[in-house]
């Protein structure tokens, strides 16, 4: 296979008007899709609407397509740092009112949620997302 | 709800770091997960190799999580445009060998499949599901 620069490389500027009018589309708050680009940086709040951190990407299951964690970073709520935390995306409802994620959670299930110790990222496996979807207290 | 800037919109470069480290998990190609922004990109190949293109983003089902469509740009392959395609995720093979994405199809069917036309997106309900999915010849 060659590794050269090829036509495929080159964003024409009529695909980033395109993107930004499908974009468009997305922001009906009734549509049922959210781009992936889109999910990354929406705004989690809890449900009375406070406002508690981003999600910062997520974790989807290259097999399945199924969006397992959302990775969110607090930012300050409850003196969280800016520590990545996984999140199950089950764990997330989407609100149509507040164009964002809600998360029912108590304070201290917050606090005490795992987060990326030291920038070393966990094992993505089974028994990880078992564990984590547990602590969240939402079915694997 | 206040809308002004607080310390969540704030990435500190220990965030950056931590993300950076946590991406290099990923690149362990018998992974499970995939992040999202890491799939936005993520070149696709025909079953012989041949690069055909790349992901530009995907659809996500908001409440499901479910990640429904791959967008995807040609830009050169078989003579198609940089119009974006959407293609049915589960047309969509993830290949450890080539760390991308695969689709098997004939010419013809790359060929005519449904873009992305004048920039107008489609709706993204379940009837252009089914029937984009039946296009790719993908169970729905």
């Amino acid at each position: 296979m060659s590794t050269k620069t090829t036509k495929a490389d080159v964003v024409s500027p009529n695909v980033e008007e395109l993107r930004r009018q499908e974009r468009a589309a997305f922001d009906d708050p009734s549509g049922n899709f959210i781009a992936s680009d889109r999910v990354e940086g929406t705004r989690v709040y809890r449900p009375d609407g406070e406002r508690i951190g981003r999600i910062n990407h997520f974790m989807v299951n290259k097999r399945s397509g199924k969006a397992e964690f959302a990775v969110m970073s607090f930012g300050g709520f409850l003196g969280l740092g800016d520590e990545l935390r996984p999140v199950p995306w089950d764990a997330l409802e989407y609100s149509n009112d507040l164009g964002g994620y809600v998360v029912s959670a108590d304070d201290d299930t917050f606090r005490n949620s795992p987060f990326i110790e030291g920038g070393t990222a966990p094992d993505w496996d089974s028994s990880y997302a078992q564990a984590l979807y547990g602590y969240w207290r939402v079915p694997f």
